[in-house]
């Protein structure tokens, strides 16, 4: 039986795939309202050449752009890696409800890893790690071995 | 006598004040290498309705786009207000090497006031806080004081 979260997570590791494809850490990220896939994204930070171009930005700003407001009340984003202080940070700007990531990030997670940002006082999404967890540090693990 | 800081400082204002003009929190910032003024940027959250359009979001990509990399190396951002997490984890990110701000931001300030992300094991930018801090606390004071 396999639960909802992990139907969404395999969403967002069909993203991750496509930045591995495109010689990209390989993340993915969507975002969920209502039942409907929102927005899809992947990490393009090296082919944009832009530092601010993680899978979470890219969906965030595709979700602010579809509901046509900041606020991305009801959301759920899911991330094949644990967030980093910048996508952390935007998650909790832009009101995102809930965040079910896949691998922690021993260097950079910033829900519970290498920092939590709800433990300050700002906007607190509920966050579900773990999710489909193996797959999604598989695939980082993978890619790094290959660079090497 | 006037620093170079806040030389600089007072351009960031310049953009803050644009902000206040549009009815925006106002908040303006800017990207400077090797003397050049690489970057300018305010918030626009409202405006274009995108939780990631803070000034300093808007600044970094502009600079990516014209340095034409990921990786701002020698770079400093004057900003006037302290950054959020959002923010602080872009300029993180995108290896900028200084950070100069005005007033402290005492709900989300990321480097220094409500937590401070340089604590970590991430890249660290040297932070040169309060600069101006009086015209740019003013400038916000100001805002919010009209909006109530």
């Amino acid at each position: 039986m396999i639960s909802q979260d992990e139907l969404y997570m395999r969403e967002a590791l069909i993203e991750a795939k496509k930045a591995e494809a495109e010689d990209e850490v390989p993340v993915g990220a969507i975002i969920v309202r209502n039942g409907e896939i929102l927005a899809r994204a992947y990490n393009t930070r090296e082919k944009d050449k832009n530092a601010l171009h993680h899978a979470e930005i890219k969906a965030i700003n595709e979700a602010c752009k579809i509901l046509g407001g900041w606020r991305l009340v009801g959301c759920t984003l899911y991330v094949t890696l644990e967030p980093c202080p910048m996508c952390a940070g935007a998650i909790i700007n832009s009101r995102i409800e809930r965040v079910v990531y896949g691998a922690p990030d021993n260097k950079a997670g910033a829900f519970g890893t290498m920092i939590n940002l709800t433990d300050y006082p700002l906007f607190k999404p509920q966050i579900t790690p773990f999710i489909l967890k193996d797959e999604c540090s598989q695939i980082l693990k993978s890619f790094f071995k290959a660079k090497r």
